[in-house]
């Protein structure tokens, strides 16, 4: 399918009916199975701009870069709302300054996960949310979020995925010793940062690097990798094929 | 201590002594740790050609790149030996036409792992062997060639690990979809491609890579990788430190 561009949510191709990886050497040789939906007829010149939302919980600078980047760089996509689980991040702030609306939820408020996940889908659709970026958003999301927008969910990770998943990915890099640190935009399925790979980034790891020193640079990458993904999703050129992704060159 | 300059075999530190990744930040921290050995005053100058065994069980194209790496680029090394356990594999005939002497086993002729490994280790000791290099050998290494040499053994392997290990890695990764594969050199401990890296490369996969294609320019980056490694290795400017590789900078 192609994502972001399938708006009708429950026709989406839910997560658990993903085949696994060891299948898909013979998925790749196949650019016409039934798994695939492309939509290259898609005029970018005639689209209404994307509507994202993105989640997150702490201090937002994806979001922000994000924001600035598509009304910078003429990405044809706007970020229609903020999903937040903690009122007082410093994301919330960024938005506001930014003018984008706030979805803000306690979620001890709410009896299980899947009770504020069901909210949370509900003002999707209010919103017409077709692409949802989750960027540093803190929580596992569970079913009741994936299954509706499996294809339509991407992620930024802070590591060369399937390497360091997981919290405190960095950190994780460093304590292993790598000497190629990275980013990942993936699509997020029902596990832990294993979702389909749409691009990645490597970044040097120097002798003298501390946490604090990488995390710096990983997120320079972050804030220039996130927004390019986004728009070429915008632009309707990326397909999803069982786990393989393909990226349409642009005009 | 410093990979290939620590001549005392037996005051190799053992793999089982290394500490688990997860202390090692700590360590990042105190260069002067107990565990670190460093030989920065050895002067290239003055050196001998650092004395190699490579073992291969295939083709040999990283045994082959290595050789004449060494002869045409002034590497201060010199590939004494070929350790191999398929007589009929073509890294023989190769050896054969570069003039290195081969030490050739039958495993299915002796008792155990060990008994073999015992006998590998006794004509190192003959060749005042300083650094093994394993080069697509396809057997499993037990404690009796990892500890004597721990710090003087290296792998390539590839993959960017700790991401795919093991056997098939370029398949591993074209199945998960990864839009990087890489090659990584490394330190071999008692695990299975996880000891302390010392050198890695980034290799972008493309849309139409199958397994040929992607192998095609992951060994061309082995062929580079390799050499420049074990002159860095040669040229006593390898420190390991628990999990943490330095390289000090050339002359």
């Amino acid at each position: 399918m192609t994502a972001g561009r399938d708006s009708a949510a429950d026709k989406a191709k839910p997560a658990s009916s993903q085949p696994s990886p060891t299948t898909l050497s013979n998925s790749a040789q196949q650019p016409s199975a039934p798994g695939e939906i492309t939509a290259q007829s898609t005029q970018p010149s005639s689209q209404k701009p994307l509507k994202i939302a993105v989640f997150a919980s702490g201090s937002g600078s994806n979001f922000q870069a994000l924001v600035e980047a598509i009304r910078e760089q003429a990405i044809p996509a706007t970020v229609s709302l903020l999903v937040c689980d903690k009122p007082a991040a410093r994301v919330v702030q960024r938005a506001e300054a930014l003018g984008v609306p706030a979805f803000l939820f306690d979620p001890k408020a709410y009896a299980s996960r899947e009770a504020y996940e069901e909210e949370i889908v509900g003002r999707l659709h209010e919103e017409g949310v077709e692409l949802i970026v989750l960027a540093g958003y803190m929580r596992l999301i569970t079913a009741t979020l994936v299954e509706p927008y499996y294809g339509r969910m991407i992620n930024i990770h802070p590591a060369l995925l399937p390497a360091f998943p997981g919290v405190r990915a960095i950190r994780q890099a460093l304590e292993y010793g790598v000497k190629l640190a990275g980013v990942t935009v993936h699509f997020v399925d029902g596990g832990m940062d294993s979702g389909p790979i749409i691009a990645q980034q490597a970044i040097e790891v120097r002798d003298d690097d501390t946490e604090d020193t990488l995390a710096e640079r990983v997120h320079a990458v972050e804030h220039e990798l996130l927004p390019r993904t986004v728009r070429w999703i915008a632009e309707g050129r990326v397909t999803l094929n069982d786990r393989k992704v393909t990226i349409r060159p642009g005009d």
